[in-house]
């Protein structure tokens, strides 16, 4: 549930204010998708198998690990110079310390076969972008044929990995959240930008990266789109994939951006920043990758399928071109160059119009190959054409999220202690259980009157839960550890005055409120981020537990 | 969008209601986890390939669509059996009349290798449900070790179909929402039930089906429970199916439940009811099962596994008992059977103790295999014991259902024609835009106008669309067409007054509603199904395009 809740929280900050299109497409793919992507070439990481147990390895993990290589230094390695630095550090099987075999690729994408052909290769998809590239032509067609648009996948996304570790920052099954912005490239203005070119970001470029100092820059936007950002809308997602991160409760100092060198960035990308948050568990690390694709996967799926994927963008009012062209005439090269003639008109037809017109007025003649053309072997006519827009192939960046790292942060950052207790402080919009549901004690009408109310909350839209079990402070503790923000409890005054008590999960006060208001507090509360201490009148104004 | 919209209804349909535990796991599965299941041995269908073209169909399809036979039949037929009607009946190859191959069986379960050991299988799960089963333990615990309970999984399965036709109806990839409700079998009662006893149900119970009647019986859930259904929770989830059906948009007399025969039930299945709708395009046409799975899943999980699977529930008081305990005396046993006397004790230990005592008390002798036992050779001893509870397999039903099969349902539904018009009536809770936001015309600040108040909307958490393009008329028609419930029109009124006009999908009636109450009226309208004429006064009772 805090996994869903984070995805329509994604929802609520990228797709809906920009009108997004959300798509889903099939994770198993025909290999001709990723073989036109570059993935069936590029995804693969280099392995040794152990000669002594056989057991098989990422090396540049193994060349981290054992000889203290950065992973942007093993990242510019290619086999050759991997095997070198295994024999130069002396690497070893970390399970049995056996001698290691040489180094080969793996390719990292599952393979499996579509139907009962055996040639019918399939892939299970390590990124959701293709499912949108592939389908960009109706995509385009459903945003009524205008720039800019988005669409954007949340699903899963398959990894083969070789030895997968540290739980769910590497997982061979993951949800990815991809969106995928199509733009012009002679118009890339984003015109959410002036609302946001004073902020500042946590930059660490490129040039930085490679120098001692790893200490992030703080830029403002303007800035940073003159020196470090390429494009206004992935500057714009930066921002945005900031204020994101914020609203999962990882405050600004524990997130930086960083750029990918370019050995390091994946193989469609001209630039490549990742958002990285600081946790305590794994230190720095990408929750999110910001990429520059340009037109490299529409023109790739263009190439290998045939199909086009330009658009057309009709100008305001058509531009008038006037053009010079060349026309040999053919009654005078015909007689002069005989059999050569058309050889000579082919010649004519690649050479450059000014060149030729140039050379003819200044040299009097005109060399094409071993040809000599004179002024009056070919005419030069003005033609007027009316151009009434272009066609291009639009430019993409991309913010890639990893849901599963997301839920993992959020846990990390919510986790916290009072008084020996584990509270677990998830921002309220994304608390599983919004609200428990308590009677004081079972007997007296007080549980049947805590169940229906259970009942009609949950029917209201709410996660409610109801809970009668042991002392009224231990299900406290039980909610607090869950993360629930509001527990309800109903005692005897309810039933004499129609009052309930609120308590707060954060500051452990509490308040009485009237039933009647408590739908539309609890609404005001869960969307509207109403104050606790709104909610009614205050019984306890400061946490015991 | 939709889809999102109906795994949510889903959602708050079942999963809230019954507190039931959402999980989420892998779709890439061991295959251990798939032989245990018995998945791999019987997830599989009858295939032959075409001698001539090479191609390869199911024959169980071939033998319907040539032979006339139903899928009840075919699904009777062995290999060999299949193999004679194919001969009696000449069947040929659909696409070159060529003549097809023997049947073989193939696996429908897509195949990979996990990680780079080839001998690491991994299949693609063909359902949901074993991911609930092999994290049985843990969920028990998160459900604080009590029965019953529920846990849920949506997401993605995949099943690798020789030949797949009928568009959304049979795809290799599809989203499953599966529930796996689990109860002790000697308390299999359902409290829900006495709410729903007197409501009646649609069903064609397995001897209907095999007769010549395939009218569906009407009877009440009571009467189902004697005679047809043999569960109170899968009865319960079936009313539960057709009333979330009904929200989806299809009324009760296009939809009924149909019994599976024993030979066309599932391996684990030891009842099913398939929920059927009616659709215009193919038929009746299955969007849920209901099979009682008893404890067949966890029973074959723990023998694979080892893993004990097992619920222990205590008694409110512990049970006395008392047993007679039968001892074979072995000073006397010793010397009067010598080297045979450890054998004898075996035997007797595997007697029952109530025919040892019976025989020796009637005929004063008791044989054990070849052995002749008196009384003096044994005594039996009265032991008692308190038992606190005992131990036992849970019973699962399963309601499971293909949500692309929904989505599929919910538009043809939802389709409807007025005045040469498509107006999408989708309900509209589901509807993928809520609003349509639009600016009479775009000039005088009209615009400006609008799309603040769309931005506004959104921020609110309404799923809203702004449009300027085209006439108004233009736009109330793609509203229809997509199925938004409301347009909100900007005019020059507006300015003046605060007021805009609200234009209703399904009746195209108009009201004019003061900007201020807006937000409360949508919510209104979107949460708590308040009336669209309520919405403000109306300007245009009736429907006009």
């Amino acid at each position: 549930m805090l996994k869903r809740r984070i995805e329509e929280k994604f929802r609520e900050f990228f797709i809906k204010p920009l009108n997004i299109i959300e798509i889903e497409s099939s994770i198993i793919t025909p290999a001709k998708v990723f073989e036109a992507s570059g993935h069936v070439k590029a995804f693969r990481e280099p392995m040794v198998t152990c000669l002594k147990c056989k057991k098989k390895f990422r090396i540049d993990h193994l060349l981290q690990e054992q000889a203290k290589m950065t992973d942007t230094q093993t990242e510019k390695l290619n086999l050759n110079e991997i095997h070198t630095q295994m024999k130069e550090h002396k690497i070893k099987c970390p399970e049995c310390e056996g001698d290691l075999s040489q180094p080969k690729y793996f390719m990292t994408m599952f393979t499996t076969t579509i139907g009962p052909y055996s040639d019918a290769i399939g892939y299970g998809r390590p990124e959701a972008a293709q499912g949108i590239f592939v389908e960009f032509k109706r995509l385009y067609e459903i945003a009524r044929e205008k720039l800019p648009f988005g669409a954007a996948q949340i699903g899963h996304a398959l990894r083969n990995e070789i030895s997968p570790r540290q739980g769910p920052i590497r997982l061979r099954e993951f949800t990815i959240a991809d969106i995928e912005f199509f733009f012009d490239p002679k118009e890339p203005h984003c015109p959410q930008l002036r609302n946001i070119e004073d902020e500042t970001l946590h930059l660490i470029p490129a040039a930085q990266k490679q120098s001692d100092k790893k200490e992030p820059i703080e830029v403002t936007v303007r800035e940073a789109l003159k020196k470090y950002i390429k494009t206004e809308w992935q500057a714009y997602f930066m921002v945005l994939a900031r204020d994101f991160l914020k609203e999962l409760g990882i405050p600004e100092d524990r997130q930086r951006f960083i750029e990918k060198l370019e050995w390091e960035r994946a193989h469609y990308s001209s630039q490549g920043y990742d958002q990285e948050i600081y946790l305590d568990r794994w230190g720095w690390t990408e929750v999110s990758g910001h990429n520059y694709r340009t037109d490299y996967d529409l023109e790739h799926h263009k190439e290998h399928s045939g199909v086009d994927m330009q658009v057309f963008k009709g100008y305001d009012a058509p531009v008038l071109k006037e053009e010079t062209i060349l026309e040999p005439i053919l009654a005078k090269i015909g007689p002069a160059f005989k059999e050569d003639a058309s050889k000579l008109v082919d010649l004519l037809r690649q050479s450059d119009v000014q060149e030729v017109e140039t050379s003819l007025k200044t040299k009097g003649v005109y060399k094409a190959g071993s040809f000599t053309v004179l002024p009056e072997h070919v005419r030069f006519v003005k033609k007027r054409t009316e151009e009434t827009g272009r066609r291009f192939t639009p430019h993409v960046v991309e913010p890639s999220f990893g849901i599963d790292r997301l839920v993992y942060t959020v846990l990390e950052y919510a986790y916290s202690k009072r008084e020996g207790r584990t509270v677990l402080k998830i921002p309220r919009e994304l608390a599983p259980t919004q609200i428990g549901v308590f009677p004081l004690v079972t007997k007296d009408g007080l549980a049947e009157e805590a169940r229906s109310l259970h009942e009609t909350l949950v029917k209201k839209g709410f996660r409610g839960e109801y809970d009668e079990a042991g002392s009224i402070g231990r299900r406290y503790a039980r909610a607090d550890e869950a993360g629930t923000p509001i527990c309800i409890t109903i005692d005897y005054q309810t039933l004499k005055n129609h009052t309930v008590t609120l308590r707060d999960r954060d500051s452990w006060s509490q308040v009485r409120t009237e039933k009647d208001n408590l739908i539309l507090y609890l609404q005001e509360y869960f969307l509207y981020d109403k104050e606790f201490k709104e909610m009614g009148k205050i019984v306890q104004p400061n946490g015991k537990p």
